[in-house]
């Protein structure tokens, strides 16, 4: 009976990813960077993408000569890597991603970008005119495989070399369901992290938005809060 | 210095709420049923509301006749508590509240409704002229301290005898301070509890439509999903 037990599937079952390499796009940023820095201490090859292969690769050398990470134009890191982290500013994000659509068919697009506006009162979620970023990366990337995760890591956590394990759930959101569970399975690569399924793109906005209130969390309490979604 | 440490505030710091009443308009349905429950095993005089006050006092009945709940029409139970919280349908939730005006100025109300819609794919969060359930709440109520709070408790585990302790991050979020704090207390009288504040009522739309998220979640791995808040 154990034996039959372990044929069957569970929603926890994930592909194996260790092999693939990752671009991350606008990778000089703070949370580009700290996804580039967890990925590679986890094994990928990661490549950083920027406007200026010149400024990758000067965040790639700054993250340590010791990983694996490297810097190219957004276009060569795009075509270099198995997977593709979006993680570009909401100004600009339409149009980036646009400017790939060639070079992305057919890839899995992670999109992490949260639209939020600020205020004196704090952050807040801006309207988008296809529902959410993940939905306007999906409507400008018809030919490749949108998922939406990594929208709630904290950039200062992430680099942060006296934290070797995060304290968080990724919840990882997509159409393509075989996407989503790659996706999961790379969020498990950081230490500390899961992935968890989270439902479909529609349903992506208020995942995005929710960061301004982790944003709220954080101004009240000092500190760099996440979420863990219970009983899973 | 120790003595001297006891006089600083925390923002975890909480008013004494442990002799409120509360009244739960909607009171029938499975939410408001498992608030109460959990309310009234803390000691607290619990008031079910509903449009009929022989289904309210029916249903405070199922509760067990040794909780301190009882029922009423949805006017009377808001002018009998010290606190309302309303877990009505988002289908006449705004013609609720504003028949309830006058009766609920000065008080503080907690919105706790979801406005989501269903379909074959699942849950999907419901456009709100005002923003958000709590929002259209807050402009029905102009004289009340509106508060949005309890979006994602389960009923199921709420009403589960065998579940002592709730694990579970209670998100309130509010534009007046010293209401959002009382909330915040109010949830941690339930044990395992923690009420996070998560900011204004302008982000309270993507805190509800979470719950579609979690609906997702409880799809796919069979459960009952809740969040914490980490680094809280």
């Amino acid at each position: 009976m154990i034996g039959a037990m372990t044929a069957q599937t569970s929603p926890h079952d994930a592909p194996d990813v260790s092999g693939l390499s990752i671009a991350i796009l606008g990778g000089t940023g703070d949370q580009g960077r700290g996804l580039a820095r967890r990925f590679a201490l986890a094994g990928h090859d990661v490549i950083l993408g920027s406007r200026s292969a010149q400024r990758a690769q000067d965040a790639a050398d700054g993250l340590g000569a010791d990983l694996p990470v490297r810097g190219l134009a957004n276009a060569d890191a795009a075509a270099a890597a198995d997977v593709v982290i979006a993680a570009v500013p909401w100004d600009g994000h339409r149009d980036l991603l646009a400017s790939l659509r060639e070079v992305l068919a057919g890839k899995i697009v992670v999109d992490c970008v949260n639209p939020l506006g600020f205020d004196k009162q704090g952050a807040y979620a801006l309207p988008v005119e296809e529902g959410s970023a993940a939905q306007q990366a999906a409507a400008v990337l018809p030919d490749s495989r949108v998922v939406a995760a990594f929208h709630h890591v904290s950039a200062v956590v992430l680099l942060d070399p006296e934290v070797a394990e995060v304290d968080l759930d990724v919840l990882v959101l997509g159409d393509d369901r075989a996407a989503a569970d790659t996706v999961r399975a790379l969020a498990a690569r950081i230490p500390g992290v899961r992935g968890i399924f989270g439902g479909r793109l529609r349903n992506a906005h208020q995942v995005e938005a929710l960061t301004a209130n982790l944003i709220s969390v954080n101004r009240r309490y000092k500190t760099h809060a996440g979420i863990r979604i219970t009983h899973v």
